[in-house]
């Protein structure tokens, strides 16, 4: 039975030749960046390849590159660096309550530190205003951390707003942006929307998990959160992860331009969704100005975790919520207040350049099958 | 050319099995370990796999392993995470003058937050001795952390008696072992050591760069240094490194006993001293009781990145000082308090089980040629 993998906002397949680049990164460059000798100086070539073609997808210079661990790692040393570094010129923090967990247990961590943190609400569609984040800003915000596209249901968020409100306010803040399901499928140049920090990761774009990367505007001073070698220029210490740093490099050189990378999963999305609609029970949550590789809808009646089980059966693969959640009611659905029974029926199905019409129709035809024998239990 | 790598202490050669895992990982079990379908519970398996073939090494259980992003992250995660869950009970910090900058500069960032360190001073060989530690830990002593092995001379440190200190002086201190160097090369059990955390790495052991791991013993409490999903018990966020953490796994499962390992390289250790004593100018750094896989010595006269250079041009490779170091004048030696000629001259050479006798002695000829035409210029 064919695998049918519609859960790519929870990760990816490693493509072919990210994958090749890893191996040989351990079987034969596999010398220590930092080693003064042959072998160093090719793995430090090496990682200089990997940092130039993760910042060509981006338009920034490879300086403005730090490797590391994945979105979690890069989150937390955009908010605890900006938030430390900052934090004699104010104490109020600006963000939204659909971020990660990656961003709101740090936040929740610098609040127990005393900064003050507000979390805009979404309103029921997931979106949030340009008007609420021109409310929330004030002269005294040292830091807004917004995502660019929410990872459940796929809104765009407005972070050219944020900009002109930290402007607009006059505000020391600093704009931190989590781009880790925007990134390759969103066009997003932090030189132009104003961006000072950026976290991406490279298993959401076919590269592997554990590697991601801040991108950190030139000038903009932060503190390190981990403490070692001076890996990183001293912002994230500790032998770089060549194999995967390599890899996420390969990765982003064989990336698709998000336009069309995005006009392919519009096609998807909407196939999904008008396959959909006439059956009853079968209630759209992704707003239809989402960003159409994430597609949020519940299944009334049927529990989440009992129609992933039929799916998963059939070898086709969605999440219910986040992968990161593993099972907890989602928070994002949560702030849109959307009711308990859509909440506990979502499904999150999510697409990547590998996905085919084949696939969706696989999937509405195995929803339709699942709605059928499930119900009848 | 023949390739001889002697600086296994900064990183080695991923062995064919670990970096098959990892391919495998990349291109087929691609799956999240927090998914609930098949691809995630397949995932999930090989994850704990790692974690069993790992916890193996140490006897210990798998619940006590974390996996980290390498050796740095690990010492971080412990020393902020002890310090920050005891503070109420103390202030004071014992370590040494010779841990690795992971553990120095982390040690430095707390006593930026008010923790009061003591670094103990080696002797001229490297040695810290057991007495240095028991006068060193007081009662109101909270944490003390010593590396099992140094990694630029290969000193093995009295870790039985900083646990035998902290319980005569009742201290309410955890015992932090940075055990990087000494993994797989040192039979290291935490439990009849009495050792509460314990930090390896994976790419000292012919694993890949990127991974590591936190020994935690059951029942102690520390504080998480990052902040994200629920992954490794809360402890360490973030998508697992699953590639990485496989192939640590691996890497493991078919590392030889670290007593036919050590015989091995004593060996070599002494076929290299014993070649190289009877020539004018070599002194040797390494004390004789050292773990046999670092070498350290110094050939008077010549700049050690002279001779780093003369020996890759022959494809023949070792390091000056720790690769961390970067060119920067060696912190150990310097503790050592060795003469500037002795520091500036110093090579390490550093053994893995790939290592054979004919690798020593062309590493010996080439040092022999390397005098007579560097000493000429």
């Amino acid at each position: 039975m064919q695998e049918i993998y519609l859960d790519n906002s929870a990760t990816t397949k490693v493509c072919e030749e990210a994958a090749k680049t890893a191996f040989s990164l351990m079987t034969e460059t596999y010398g220590n960046p930092s080693s003064l000798h042959k072998m160093g100086f090719e793995a430090e070539r090496a990682l200089r390849l990997a940092r130039e073609q993760v910042a060509k997808v981006l338009s920034v210079q490879p300086e403005e590159i730090i490797f590391t661990s994945g979105g979690t790692e890069a989150d937390n040393l955009a908010l605890f660096g900006a938030a430390h570094a900052r934090k004699k010129r104010g104490n109020r923090i600006v963000s939204t309550a659909i971020e990660h967990p990656a961003v709101l247990n740090t936040l929740h961590a610098l609040e127990e530190e005393g900064f003050e943190v507000l979390y805009l609400i979404p309103d029921k569609e997931g979106h949030i205003s340009p008007e609420q984040v021109f409310e929330a800003v004030t002269p005294d915000t040292i830091l807004v951390s917004m995502m660019a596209v929410n990872n459940e249901v796929g809104t765009i968020l407005p972070i050219e707003a944020a900009h002109m409100a930290i402007e607009s306010a006059g505000a020391p803040a600093l704009l931190h942006v989590d781009a880790v399901q925007a990134f390759g499928k969103l066009p997003i140049s932090p030189k132009h929307l104003g961006i000072d920090l950026l976290s991406i990761s490279a298993h959401k774009i076919h590269g592997p998990k554990g590697v991601g990367a801040l991108y950190l505007k030139k000038g903009i001073t932060i503190r390190p959160h981990t403490f070692g070698g001076g890996q990183e220029r001293n912002l994230r210490p500790g032998t770089e992860a060549m194999p995967l740093i390599g890899a996420f490099g390969t990765a982003c050189s064989v990336l698709p331009s998000p336009l069309v990378s995005r006009k392919k999963a519009q096609t998807l999305s909407d196939l999904l969704f008008e396959t959909l609609a006439p059956i009853p029970g079968v209630v759209r949550n992704s707003p239809s100005d989402a960003l159409p590789f994430v597609c949020n809808l519940s299944i009334l009646g049927i529990r989440a975790e009992t129609m992933l089980h039929f799916l998963s059966s059939k070898n086709i693969y969605v999440s219910s919520g986040s992968a990161c959640s593993k099972g907890k009611k989602s928070p994002v659905l949560s702030a849109m207040k959307l009711s308990s029974e859509r909440i506990d029926s979502a499904l999150r199905v999510s697409f990547s350049r590998y996905n085919t019409e084949e696939d969706v129709l696989a999937f509405c035809n195995a929803i339709k099958e699942g709605i059928r024998s499930l119900q009848h239990v």
